[in-house]
């Protein structure tokens, strides 16, 4: 059976505590998810913050191969009309051709929160969902707390739903926006809707994880009548989140047969996973459903060892289906067919037993060890394969440098940093001074470095994210440094770990550089 | 209805990929499980390691108060009678009165792993479950793998249990060792178990979560007639984990009034789980139903009115029960109700038109407008009210730092930091290195801080997070900073930002200073 994904990263996710994206990150996710191929991307309320306006304003004229973009809003106000109400307008200036409008289907709500009658919510429903039918949009209802209103007035829930599919409403998304529902109430509750609605719309289902039940009680939606489920990567939304994306998607695609992604996308899920984690500034659980690193290593001897008999013995699916791979603790053998698949992209083809590939590994290992990831670090990943195989000459290399911050009677000097570079038998030594000292020194090697390549000018840092890991060791914890650098047209990304941060961001950057240097030289594609 | 519990923490537990208890850490889970009063303490397998059989050893002669202990290992060897098997005999050297034996119920692992008969599988688990009963054991069965089983061949793995309930066995565990069930063939195989046991044996439940659906499939077993269950707290063991106990415990007893804990208990489940978290060396992830930091905690600024007009508008329980609070996310998204409540957790009842409300609300503003946020920031935010309010009297100033960092010849040396501070009329200046900037001026800092007050030499970091905020501005981008202190007694939170990471760093660690001086200052808590 055909299931639609709703993505609401970008929406619910936005309002996890702890989570906040740059118009770029949501950009960036975007296309993450068309790649992936969800049918539906929910992009945020362009009424309720600039920063989402200023997204749905940088995706006009963006054509998405897999998906289509959702705006999202509520009903029009009490005792207002649609047409006079600012934020109806601000969505349908967007321009998208989905709306995802919320309303109240819990009685409780509409006279104690919202303050108005019964009737009048229904109105408000009805006449939000016509004036955007009017406007040729295709408009999703969701029935906000539709659970606890049916616990607690059936017969009032219904009627919400009811209103909005007669007012033209595609789809109704039955949301249990507390996360307190069970899945026997899930059932009995969707059921009914299916009931009423008669066919008049399809069925969506969005649940919160407050019972740790979110999966399951999406999966008990499908099995009674939903065609649609909405969630997010990762899990994130407020308080507990929402129905974790990846773990539906396994569970319902790869072990129940239902399409909801492209099945030739199946196998990119646990990287897509990992990507919108970084993006999300988050580190994905190791213990996650299907895609964690975790999800597929055994400990325990006696599980090693049956896994190496039968693979069922000990894994209740497939790892390759899905992109992730089985681990052994003590082992990183399994991984190898998947290092030279990724090698193969740069278009350099590694024997699996050759001598380059077992260095690669090791040195993989090695850095692995010492805090550096290479999930979304490609540019130092290649570089790290070039000079693996010693077929990387370097450019340039940083002799020395020195970074000098302070504060004089409270206020903050610029920081200042010098640096030295080598190139061949050259010398070059400069200093700059900035905000901090990592913009000091960022900005002292491009200075440097003009002098003998004057291409670097035209580089750019696009993002640079940094990550404490193993937090408990505090102020001298190793941090884990991502650079995303740009020249307009290409993008790439390099990474630097070090107990020091300073010298973790010097890493990426002068892995930044080379990799441009490395791309011109080579294939000379920035003219 | 009364449901038993038996924590793994200790042994399936321990198999989790990160995990490593010393046997001082065991007894101290042992302690807080007891207390807590889950009904039985599964301590390890005596027979596979030396460090469980210290465990067992220290434990004998320790009277617990609300758990019993279980001794955990599987059946006797092929071809073997239990009375020869070492194994076992580690098992009767406990002394523990309740046994737990793991056996077979799959066919494929009895002839494919094991490589024995069925028939002599049978044998296997009717002669221990047996031998352990002539020697006046509580015998509990694990059947592994019991849901493959049940889908491979109904029929033989049925017979197992049979086999275990027939010899003695008090309590028979299905286990779905792998993580693949789903809620529906859970309920059809435990019905089927029912029938078969009629009566001769309880049933309990052993889920792992690699499908993300433990807690549904437990619940899914006791509808249909399990009474015990099986998992651990923070979900900790193999691959993607067990059923995690603290949101079985809000499941089951706080929402449906089932008895898994002595109800006087209920409240201690924030603080239980939290406890052991920290012994496992997690951190528990603030998104865990019911004990999560986040599990009650509102952003959106709709969600926070409306769960201050009526609680259940946004809270399917009420945290208090479990010893958990709500909270609000302080951000512009929040309303000034929302963040005069938060205030009053402090014990500081501002007015909501006061000059003061006002003039905390503003600052609120400007500091998150330079890139600061106060979600989970609680120190450095109670700080900033107390100083709006005029009441907060600094201990000490920062007068100068200097860092200096640098590397020659490609080799980093340590960073070092001078920093002076004023306290009244005093100065101190001091100096001292580090990995990197960041720690070499929180030890400097702390050095200076000590000669004026002694006991900040009792508080510590416990982890040290930061954030590149408008990551576009790349390394010239607002860099937050959050540093969790701890005097091992208390946390607390505190927070900078900064264009300059460094300074973002100091403002940090100057509020967690400041913090726990003015508490010891006002409450004397530390005494």
């Amino acid at each position: 059976m055909k299931i639609e994904l709703l993505d609401s990263t970008l929406r619910d996710g936005a309002q996890s505590q702890g989570i906040s994206f740059s118009v770029e990150d949501k950009l960036d996710l975007t296309r993450t998810l068309d790649d992936f191929g969800v049918s539906y991307i929910e992009g945020g309320n362009p009424a309720s913050n600039p920063k989402d306006e200023a997204y749905f304003t940088a995706m006009l004229g963006v054509e998405l191969k897999n998906s289509k973009l959702v705006a999202f809003g509520s009903t029009c106000r009490k005792g207002a009309a649609p047409e006079k109400d600012n934020a109806l307008k601000a969505i349908l200036d967007t321009g998208v051709e989905y709306v995802s409008i919320f309303g109240k289907s819990w009685d409780m709500h509409v006279t104690k929160i919202l303050e108005t009658t019964l009737e009048e919510n229904l109105r408000m429903i009805t006449d939000t969902v016509r004036f955007f039918v009017a406007h040729e949009k295709h408009v999703f209802f969701d029935a906000e707390h539709f659970f606890d209103g049916y616990k607690h007035d059936r017969d009032y829930s219904l009627k919400t739903i009811e209103a909005a599919a007669n007012a033209g409403a595609e789809l109704v998304v039955l949301c249990d926006t507390n996360g307190g529902a069970f899945p026997d109430e899930i059932t009995a509750a969707v059921k009914d809707a299916v009931q009423v609605l008669q066919g008049k719309a399809r069925l969506g289902i969005h649940c919160h994880n407050d019972c740790g039940l979110a999966v399951a009680n999406s999966i008990a939606a499908v099995a009674a009548g939903a065609e649609h489920i909405q969630g997010t990567f990762v899990g994130i939304g407020e308080r507990c989140g929402n129905t974790e994306l990846s773990t539906i998607i396994g569970d319902m695609q790869l072990k129940k047969g239902h399409e909801l992604v492209p099945e030739q996308n199946l196998r990119k899920l646990t990287d897509t996973a990992y990507h919108i984690a970084e993006v999300c500034n988050l580190t994905l659980p190791d213990s996650m459903p299907y895609v964690g690193h975790n999800a597929f290593t055994h400990k325990g001897g006696m599980h090693a060892d049956g896994v190496i008999k039968v693979r069922e013995s000990f894994e209740h699916c497939d790892p390759a289906k899905i992109g992730n791979r089985r681990s052994f603790v003590l082992s990183e053998l399994a991984g190898r067919s998947a290092l030279l698949e990724k090698i193969r992209a740069f278009g350099i083809t590694l024997d699996k037993d050759s001598v380059v590939a077992t260095r690669v590994i090791n040195k993989l290992k090695e850095l692995e060890n010492k805090g550096y990831v290479f999930e979304g670090a490609d540019g130092s990943f290649e570089l790290m394969v070039l000079r693996e195989m010693g077929s990387f000459k370097p450019f340039f290399s940083v002799a020395d440098y020195r970074i000098i911050g302070s504060q004089t009677d409270g206020a903050n000097a610029p920081a200042s940093a010098m640096v030295k570079v080598r190139v061949g038998d050259r010398y070059e030594i400069t200093a700059d001074e900035g905000h901090g000292p990592v913009n000091a020194i960022d900005k002292a090697l491009r200075k440097a470095l003009e002098m003998f390549y004057p291409v670097v000018s035209r580089m750019s840092l696009a993002d640079y994210k940094v990550r404490v890991i193993d937090a408990d060791a505090s102020t001298a914890a190793v941090t884990r440094v991502l650079i995303q650098s740009t020249d307009g047209k290409n993008t790439w990304t390099t990474v630097g770990a070090s107990e020091d941060i300073i010298s973790a961001s010097m890493t990426a950057l002068v892995d930044s550089i080379e990799y441009m240097l490395y791309k011109k030289d080579v294939y000379n594609y920035m003219s």
